[in-house]
């Protein structure tokens, strides 16, 4: 066994330290008042590159002053080794005290073997485990058999909108045989999970206008089509009683499970209904009939409506009959749909649906992304599979994620094998208050990157 | 001729100043900062009333110092006399210069005829020009033949919830055989319209709910009945595909129009229809089939979408699965409804047809109202008609009005024959910014109300 191990284990105390030191830098991607701490971490970074061994390290400056990149190379393992990328990012959500911390969101507390700070899980966990993972191998004798790049970025909770550009302009500057997308969470404790796809994206906005301006619903009431009630008659068409989206074309291009993908899932259906009943709390399932809750959430479409407003929503009564009434929709996409194509069925449908005593727009959101799955026997899952049975001790399940990450689209242009792992715990509260993980995670959480590294130089 | 016509003519140019005096105090109900102003006001018109030669004038205070009532009685015409009561309000609705007016909303600004001011139609224009038309009356030797009530409300603008109690609670004091509510428009110039009924209300809240919090639509989506579509579906069974209200039972008690009514609403058909192409702007009209503009807006029964908020409505895209939806729904009543059966068929309804995957609670906005419908032949109609006639040289059309006045349905219980005039007009912009009144219809609506007196005492 390399010594990269060992040095894991024995350097435990100095690397939660500077775990801990990155913790308290508030990068805070979505706030331009946090700017500074965002450059002063992504400075941070690079030094840290520098010092554990890598070849190079840059700080990658985005346009408009954006929260920049940090690249770091190391190709100690030749020319005719192959190359792996990891991505972490280092940027983290907003969180005040006031949101219902327990503690100062950005001072790191640890109680009981649990660490408490924004970014503790989501994902400065993955930046510093992946950073000593490399550590634990460049300052050994014994160096790693494939080249390492290892890129952050600074922008994952605002939109990942630069590192897309980036990526879309410079690709051989991210490009790698293998990428680790490391972020994220794994079920259960004991249960690693090893991500085989995630859904893609779409969205809009649909305006629905009657009159050119707000009424008396006394003066004119009974005379003009409420707008309100338009358009809850057009979302009530986008789908069927069962729940079935009734968009023409909208399921033509979605590309069914395989028996192995299902039999996969099957074995983590427990676990999800135990999660759903936890987390949801709803009087009852709902969804599209023929699929059980893990396909539904890995590898089938929706149409959600994300926001509905119009007239008059303070307290009391306005007996207003309002001029105009808006939703957001967007759409979580199965492999194989084109978030365009989709975009287009509905607005056309929708624009085919109004009734005629009303005007209608569709609007596009922002750029769609393309659901993604990976090969289940390619050398990085298998790399992934490794890793978690050495770090965790246990077989890790295969899940699809039902959420999207836009870069992964891109990043699949330019690297061959891509698997997603993370070491967070689902109910480590990423996003909300009292954000945590398990000290025993973050170690964990080493040793896997370093058994990831090590497995994929086999 | 009785003198108080030719007296009205010689004394117009102080009762303008009168009515310019009234309209600088900005009585704005609803703002807690013009408590003084409207108690100004209120003083103010009292010493008017004492001055004018009534017997006595008070100014009746709320609970909580609320704006308060001024109450004017004259009892000369002898007890074996009838008694008419003159109802109007003295409050306005808010008003600032960046709403978009061309001139200081409280400072009254005379231009080719017009006056503009907040206030200056709904309603100063009807509380000076009763005043001035009991004046007018009082101070010469040949006195009216029916006993004088004027009570002015200082709430009118934001609920009339005091007025109402204390009609409740001391109904003698504002009962009356006759009352003129002297409020809202005519309209077109030439057109003076008596009103014989208006609709009732009653307002709900309805809030569906699925899951315990807000989801992340990637990670829970297709599992969970969006809130936001579940209202929209729930929304949509309210009304048929024509328009017509689904709701069992809700058509029961309409008491549908007479032939005579519908005679009348016919002479205003091409008016609401030209008013309705100036303000809807619609792309065409919607309604219970059957009915025509004047009858949908009289005499039908609506059901009506105020508000509608759930989930993320901001700028761009959140892609959130929300927790709960709320619409604000009201129904505008037809003659004969009872407000509460209403609202309590709406809520059977909506929990009958409210899927088993949410949760759903319908609430009562406010106390509701019951239509009104007054006789055609009555003393009060026929006083109303014959003082449109002598100041307007015209016949007045017959109207029904679509909005609701909450403190009409109690009026009618203390008072044997009510009716409404108003003597503004449709175009007069009230509530809206630049509100205004030619001063020819101040002047008239003088002359209208001193021949309702006259032809009252026949």
């Amino acid at each position: 066994m390399a010594n990269a191990y060992q040095y894991a284990k024995d350097n435990q105390d100095r690397f939660l330290d500077e775990y801990i030191h990155l913790l308290k830098i508030p990068t805070v991607s979505t706030q331009s008042q946090h700017a500074d701490d965002v450059a002063e971490a992504a400075n941070w970074l690079k030094e840290m590159m520098l010092d554990i061994g890598m070849d190079k390290a840059e700080v990658i400056l985005m346009p408009e002053g954006r929260c920049p990149l940090v690249l770091g190379e190391w190709y100690g393992a030749g020319n005719d080794a192959k190359t792996l990328i990891i991505y972490c990012h280092y940027d983290v959500q907003p969180a005040i005290l006031e949101d219902g911390w327990d503690t100062e969101p950005f001072e790191p507390t640890i109680k009981d073997g649990q660490l408490f700070c924004r970014g503790a899980v989501d994902s400065k966990l993955h930046v510093i485990a992946n950073l000593k993972a490399i550590e634990s191998w460049l300052v050994q004798d014994e160096k790693p058999n494939v080249n390492l790049k290892i890129v952050l970025e600074g922008e994952e909770e605002s939109g990942s909108e630069n590192i897309i550009a980036f990526l879309k302009a410079h690709p051989e500057r991210l490009s790698a045989d293998y990428a680790l997308l490391c972020d994220g969470t794994i079920l259960v404790p004991d249960l690693p999970s090893l991500t085989f796809g995630l859904r893609g994206i779409t969205a809009l906005e649909v305006h629905v206008k009657a009159a050119a301006t707000d009424l008396h619903s006394g003066h004119w009431g009974g005379t003009i089509h409420n707008p309100l009630q338009a358009l809850s008659e057009i979302l009530t068409k986008l789908h069927d009683e069962s729940g079935k989206i009734m968009v023409p074309g909208f399921y033509d291009d979605v590309i069914e499970l395989t028996d192995k993908e299902r039999e996969l899932l099957a074995k983590i259906e427990p676990n999800m209904t135990d999660a759903w009943n936890d987390v949801a709390k709803a009087p009852q399932q709902y969804g599209e009939p023929g699929y059980n809750l893990s396909e539904r959430i890995g590898a089938r479409p929706t149409l959600e409506i994300n926001g509905l407003l119009g007239g008059y929503t303070d307290e009391g009564m306005k007996t207003v009959l309002p001029e105009k009434a808006m939703a957001k929709i967007s759409c979580r996409l199965a492999y194989n749909q084109d978030p365009d194509k989709i975009a287009q069925q509905i607005r056309d449908y929708i624009h085919e649906i109004a009734p005629p005593t009303v005007s209608v727009e569709v609007k596009l959101l922002q750029d769609g992304a393309r659901a993604v799955r990976w090969d289940l026997e390619s050398p990085a899952m298998q790399a992934g599979h490794a890793a978690y049975i050495h770090a965790w001790g246990n077989e890790p399940v295969y899940e699809l994620v039902g959420a999207t990450i836009p870069v992964l689209s891109e990043f699949t242009k330019v690297v061959d094998h891509v698997v997603k792992m993370g070491y967070g715990l689902k109910s480590g509260r990423a996003h909300g208050p009292n954000e945590n993980i398990y000290l025993e995670n973050f170690f964990n959480g080493i040793q896997a990157s370093i058994k990831f590294i090590d497995q994929l130089g086999e």
